[in-house]
């Protein structure tokens, strides 16, 4: 089967074996399949993604240097159910997954140099953590399950009261996730911030109250913000961001760090423990999460369209993955192998 | 009057004028007041410490570089009342305060060019701030109010469920405080780490359920801490300690950061994102929370004479703090000027 195939930062199409479903595993083909943040991070700073992703036993990251198919935020149509399933799909029929195969020890679907990601033809899945997706939704909509519930599962974790200002730090796909599962549960008011016109246009279109660019002005001055307590989501994830909001943010702010900074990052704990913030550091999703994403997407709970800015081949992903060094104009990048 | 004077981490004791209460305002002569981590600091780091402190615009902070007298831990007689004040005390009554002055700007009590701290004979204090030591308590315990009630205002941070394990990182007068609260409210299995033996005693003594010696045993894999919901007191304020607690420390632990780190420190946000982690820095105490410790204290809830290793004079303070350089031998050390 054809496949991007990533190795230290280089991209490049190739034929490689199509997997083999094992015990409790379908074969899928893949549908459309989302370019995440952190797909692009770990191709631009393999090694301190590979050493900290080792350091940290995290699941989902990157942790082999070998050749990997990227790609877990991927809709996908069952081609064949393995041994030891339950037989609970039909062929052609569309699922999601959590990106996660059941496997000793489990492997990361998308950062696995044992199976491909979704930026190739085909998947195994574990039949146990895929989810049928609803009749009707299309497949581009249902790709976008994996990110949506991140936002989901960072505003859970969140635990909002109901009478909080939001602040959400950055409007990449992150930060848009964020404000859809704020809008659906009816938080705010939302201040969304970014210095891209085009993402803020994406933030308001998502429903965001106001947008600001903190290059014209101070976010944390927004008349909406003031006099309540504020949850700000930091959904940029670069070093340096978590000082600066030490710095800006009034006292008592709880801080919620969605974005995934992967380098050492250097901060003031004297600045934090002066105003008593907080940070709940979030990741991932339950699989509860992760079906209500998929069944909000199907209800047509906010604008699916809205959010996919570019839909391309397996062909066109290595120069993608350049044009995103700069991602002004994009929201989300489908890839449709 | 005399007092002990810090300009740039050199301390001597010379004559000074003895403060005059302004409006609201009381005389008192300092009884005994303790020497706390941040005075140590305030002097062996002045320059990181005034400009962090001016950035942060912390009111308890030292933000001058002209002489102060140091202390705020302090337990005084009154000698009298100012102008405009309610005569709430009679001369010769012990009382504590918040080391806080009412005036516009509000000066910090012990962190001021402006007023003399508790290493002086005489301090004012604002009457609004100032609580009476109930009758029968020692000056010498009384003093031990502002650091208790450090303790005790981090402990309500925590938002403790009752069902917690505790792990307090660091014996020193902080960790201490903080153990003493934990104990006062049931809160437990408390597992204390220091790698002092003297301060494992004391955290013994104030209730701890079990010592770690880190140097000998990894405390995160203490017995007492097994299949619980962990929540981790940071009471040592040295850089790289919480990174050290993201590698250490199972996913969701809460972390109170009681402990002050003044330097700049680096951390990798993707241990804690792994694990989802959450931080609360912490600073302080209510009035509330002051007048509680202090009833704490007068209740004898506590072994107030254990917690307190040192007494000098104003003579013995300049090469006290040197000695405080290497802490293992000391709990809290009293100044009675």
């Amino acid at each position: 089967m054809r496949a991007v195939l990533m190795e230290r930062g280089r991209l490049w199409v190739d034929e490689i074996d199509t997997p083999t479903p094992g015990r409790g595993e379908i074969l899928v083909r893949t549908r459309a399949c989302g370019i995440c943040g952190s797909d692009l991070h770990a191709a631009q700073h393999t090694d301190s993604f590979v050493a900290t992703s080792r350091e940290a036993g995290g699941a989902f990251k990157l942790t082999t240097f070998n050749p990997v198919v990227l790609g877990h935020e991927f809709c996908a149509e069952v081609v064949e159910s393995g041994p030891g399933t339950q037989q609970r799909f039909t062929t052609g029929q569309l699922v999601c997954s959590i990106p996660m195969l059941s496997r000793q020890p489990a492997l990361a679907v998308g950062y696995s140099d044992q199976i491909p990601g979704g930026f190739g033809e085909y998947m195994v899945l574990s039949e146990a953590l895929t989810t049928a997706v609803p009749a009707g939704t299309p497949a581009q909509a249902a790709a976008l399950t994996e990110p949506l519930a991140v936002g989901h599962h960072a505003v859970n974790k969140a635990a909002l009261q109901g009478h909080e200002a939001i602040l959400v730090v950055g409007c990449g796909p992150v930060g848009l996730a964020v404000i859809t599962a704020l809008k659906a549960r009816g938080a705010g008011p939302i201040v969304a911030a970014d210095y891209s016109t085009g993402r803020r246009l994406f933030a308001a279109g998502q429903g965001a109250d106001a947008v600001v660019d903190p290059a014209q002005e101070n976010p944390f001055a927004h008349p909406e913000l003031k006099h309540r307590d504020l949850v700000v989501f930091e959904c940029v994830g670069v070093p340096g961001m978590l000082d600066s909001l030490f710095m800006q943010a009034p006292a008592h702010t709880r801080i919620v760090v969605v974005g995934v900074c992967l380098q050492t990052d250097r901060l003031r704990p004297l600045i934090a423990i002066n105003k008593e913030l907080s940070l709940q550091f979030v990741l991932g999703y339950s699989m509860q999460e992760f079906q209500e994403s998929l069944q909000q997407i199907a209800d047509g709970g906010f604008d699916v369209a809205q959010l996919v800015s570019h839909r391309i081949g397996l062909d066109e992903v290595p120069a993608m993955f350049d044009a995103l060094q700069n991602p002004e104009q994009f929201a989300k990048v489908l890839v449709e192998p």
